[in-house]
């Protein structure tokens, strides 16, 4: 595939700065898919683990330092490996190896979806989290397959979805885009679905099995059975074939229970 | 210290079924004075990992099986150590562990402050927000210091507060408790707020280091130093001496973001 990289968009963007980074690891065809697409917009540089991290959550190293190993993906743009989490990737990268903060974080594209509950244990949302924590604009592409993907299709998808995205005035560094893309071909498409995190619970359940050694073990297996999406929520218009732009944010608080709690005068 | 272990509180806590977790380790302190003091309620079970597993944030085993060994912390009551996650004990409790779900998950008393931005990364809390999103009402403790920690004297105040919040009404499995307890004596605990989650950045750098191969190295350091705390929020309320309790959800949905991009109709 020849990517035609700096194309031109509609002036401004051309000259951001981008960090990439994502949990499958350096070498996962989702980043450098993303990476090449995103050249349209300005410089890419990349920081992403060593290894697949998927599913670490908001993880941090604490207990273990962290490595730092400069790669290039294009031979000319910097790029480092980091022997942390997604995460880490985010903090060290605007702590000790960008010489000043990127203008946006871009974290996939991830190969699987990052719908639902799952946007708690994933390593790729985190990322863009980070960023946001740190006061950087940042987005996350999770791709609707877990199969082979079309990851060269993705990132063109993600890269109308970024031009447009950028366009939005509201888009702050408090707010972080969790963008899931369908595995279709463009004209299959069916738009774009602004959304609200599925919050109902997973049909998961544990295989139970016996090694070699007789031992039982157990393995977490996902049996996503629901029907009839839902398409105000990430998990019903991505099932639809839309793309769904979830905006999320770092604060936990339940601020109807907060209210609650201040408003009784018996604790 | 002997503990007052099955003490009558009000009628009907007595029955309640209780699984404890943590993310230091079945064998952390943090973990055995609470679950001797939460005997006051009723039956207590203990499913949590087999070693530390701080600021693993939500993470899940998916590509590592879990195996399961059962101990017993009194001798009379089962309990499992489970080579995953908090988050992952918690899955497992309810899926294949326990003959039925337990009244009420708490996770804890972790040695260190889950407050700000720290919820996000915290292994304590994330056991807590699992039990949540499976149906169960939960909460989190964790103790306001880094350096040998009263747990006894902690796990008694951690039980009354329970007992306190056990009366509240609104408490549904929705919501989530972070409770986070100063490390004073009785008569030094100011009380009890119910706070936001902060949401400043930390203030935080790596340590560049050298190791004996001459090869760089980074660790994380977090440099507290913010003044003129909020009590409003759980950071400022811990820091003045009150016990914080923030309650959360797991709804990351920015929803003033969310409507502001369906009001629009250029995209």
């Amino acid at each position: 595939m020849k990517y035609d990289a700096r194309r031109l968009l509609s002036g401004f963007e051309k000259t951001m700065h981008i960090l990439v980074t994502n949990d499958d690891g350096i070498h996962a065809p989702g980043l450098i898919s993303l990476f090449q697409e995103l050249q349209a917009f300005g410089k890419v540089t990349v920081v992403a683990p060593e290894g697949e991290q998927s599913a670490v959550g908001h993880a941090i190293s604490l207990s273990e330092p962290l490595r730092v190993r400069q790669v290039s993906l294009d031979g000319e743009v910097p790029g480092w490996a980091v022997s942390g989490f997604p995460a880490d990737c985010v903090k060290i990268a605007l702590a000790e190896l960008l010489d000043e903060p990127p203008d946006l974080v871009v974290s996939g594209i991830n190969l699987g979806p990052n719908v639902g509950i799952n946007v708690l244990y994933s390593g790729t949302v985190s990322a863009a989290t980070e960023a946001s924590i740190l006061g950087v604009r940042a987005l996350a592409f999770s791709l609707n397959t877990y199969k082979k993907a079309n990851f060269g299709r993705a990132a063109q998808l993600a890269r109308q979805v970024l031009g447009r995205l950028l366009e939005w005035p509201g888009w702050t560094s408090q707010v972080c885009l969790n963008v899931n893309l369908p595995d279709l071909p463009p004209d299959e498409v069916r738009g774009v679905k602004f959304t609200r995190q599925d919050v109902g619970p997973m049909v998961e359940h544990f295989e139970r099995r016996v090694d070699p050694r007789e031992r039982i073990y157990y393995w977490l297996a996902e049996i996503n059975d629901r029907q009839a999406p839902d398409l105000s929520t990430d998990f019903g218009a991505l099932e639809a074939g839309y793309v769904s732009i979830t905006p999320i944010h770092h604060d936990l608080t339940h601020y109807p229970s907060l209210e609650e709690l201040l408003s009784r005068t018996d604790f």
